[in-house]
């Protein structure tokens, strides 16, 4: 039997445990060559189900009521119908909020090393590559930048961070709770954190720590931050779009006001998503890697245990309660599959 | 003695005649070494203007209440404290919405042609050049591209149209004006035209002439119909943000909800003012030069007599009541000057 979480009905606002529902079905047992039927190990909560969920226009196609939250997961493949992945071998890919994921080989990437696997759902997965192609392929700071991130405690801004620092630029982190911020300052070292929800003026305080203006903001948040990063941005500076989790979880995206600063001052914005990048994804974990084994990344996870935990999960990355990148840990019901 | 108009409060919303006062004060006699003394004889009404006289952070310092109006002019030299310039010769620059200008030879056009001076505040002036380098440098489209374009019959618009269908692209312009979409389909051969002010909804419009989506989109307006294009813009699709006149006449700028969808669709959005292109303004005037010469590219001057009819040509150009590129041409109540 296979365990899923589906969706019940479009959340307002922020998800609530009963938008979703937990549903056991069998597991079909005819498989077609080139499939696989993954154990699902550690499911991966990311701001962009919250997209997903909402209907909305996006990337991929949105969820449909009634079936699977889609996401992405580690797992191990337990019957295998190809030569590429044998039964044992870990894989990541779109294995979405169940226990079981019957999928085509060709859809998920095989994992070069099984130690920590689920750091492929964080710093060496699509979080971590976020952050990777929107510092090294975009952003492309220098030691004169300034460059300003959001949501900088979370799991794409917090190796943003050390990323832009490893490149020597000025960063300086915007986060929701006085805890990011002291880890922002204590243990990623950047040069200086806002808290969002106690600053007077996001406007005050980043012309405070920006008096010279800001060279760069990889923008995860849209709305008023956006709109307050727009009045300190130098003339020709450059924004990357990576999310706008401050319109996710409201019905009508939230307004940008300052659109017109982007003209006066000849704003570039780059929008992207990490899948553009697909076909470098190796190459970038493998840097990744490295500097995760040679501890000049760091990274936290916050897990949570069981099936039944994704409703919550999700709910505690749209409020931010979560410390570092989420996940939700499978526990199987029969040891032996 | 010079006539000048002065701000006298900043407007709230379209300007109004009130908003503004003719004064009359004597031309200082002393010149240094290396200033000239202007006769203006036209003076160019741009939508720009409209941001500086609301006092809003921009690309130039905001005119203060008091203060002669910016704005672009052509004029004559009359005196002269500089071997580059001679009694007689024409000149454009900031001279500003006055009849005389006391200026640096430096920050002067020298113009290369006598005839139709006043074509350098329009087809070979600043809107000529927006459209030009928008086109030219930034959208580049090809005959694979659809590329839409807003305030099409305007200034920059109708040049920016024209320019693009010489590269083959698919144009569609979106104009406030049945008589506006006429001339853009009739006279500049467009390939479809929306106005905007009956269409039952911009999106509806914009699927029904681009089923498979937009390339490029040249906005002047921002606001909803930004919004719009959003909705219908493709994968990868490239936004050149030239102006934002929808929200020119609110307090508060017209806020931007789509936002998001800069992210999903990996699009870039270049903001850009033509002074960033400064030092290649004299090849560009010389290549639309050519065109214009050659009947490639048509224009449409709209003329009012008299300082006095500035600040009416101001609010003409906000409410879009002009046809074609709106320009003061003043009378000098000494012949002899």
């Amino acid at each position: 039997m296979n365990k899923k979480v589906i969706l019940l009905k479009r959340p307002k606002g922020i998800p609530q445990e009963d938008d979703f529902a937990i549903i056991e079905e069998p597991i079909k047992a005819n498989f077609n060559d080139g499939e696989v039927l993954v154990k699902v190990k550690w499911i991966s909560i990311d701001a962009a189900q919250r997209v997903w969920i909402a209907g909305s226009r996006s990337y991929i196609d949105p969820v449909s009521i009634g079936s699977v939250v889609k996401g992405l997961g580690v797992g191990q493949v337990i019957i295998s119908k190809t030569p590429l992945l044998k039964r044992g071998n870990y894989v990541a890919g779109f294995l979405h909020c169940q226990e079981f994921c019957k999928i085509n080989a060709s859809e998920l990437w095989k994992l070069p090393s099984y130690e920590n696997p689920q750091l492929y759902l964080g710093v060496l997965g699509i979080t971590g590559l976020s952050a990777f192609f929107a510092i090294e392929e975009l952003a492309k700071p220098n030691r004169r930048d300034t460059i300003v991130i959001s949501t900088a405690a979370g799991a794409t801004g917090s190796i943003a961070c050390q990323l832009a620092k490893l490149r020597g630029a000025k960063v300086i982190g915007i986060a929701g709770s006085e805890d990011k911020c002291d880890y922002l300052r204590n243990e990623l070292k950047i040069d200086a954190a806002i808290n969002y929800k106690t600053a007077r003026s996001m406007n005050s305080a980043l012309r405070e720590l920006c008096p010279d203006g800001i060279d760069i903001y990889l923008d995860n948040v849209g709305g008023e931050i956006l709109d307050a990063v727009l009045l300190n941005i130098k003339k020709h500076g450059k924004i990357i779009a990576c999310g706008a989790i401050a319109s996710y979880n409201s019905k009508k995206p939230k307004p940008i006001y300052n659109y017109p600063l982007i003209i006066a001052l000849s704003l570039t914005v780059e929008g992207f998503i990490v899948w553009d990048y697909k076909n470098r994804f190796q190459l970038a974990t493998r840097q990744l890697s490295r500097l995760v084994q040679e501890k000049q990344l760091i990274y936290k996870e916050h897990i949570l245990e069981g099936i039944k935990k994704v409703p919550e999960a999700l709910r505690l990355l749209m409020t931010g309660e979560n410390q570092g990148k989420l996940i939700v840990k499978l526990q199987h019901s029969d040891p032996h599959l």
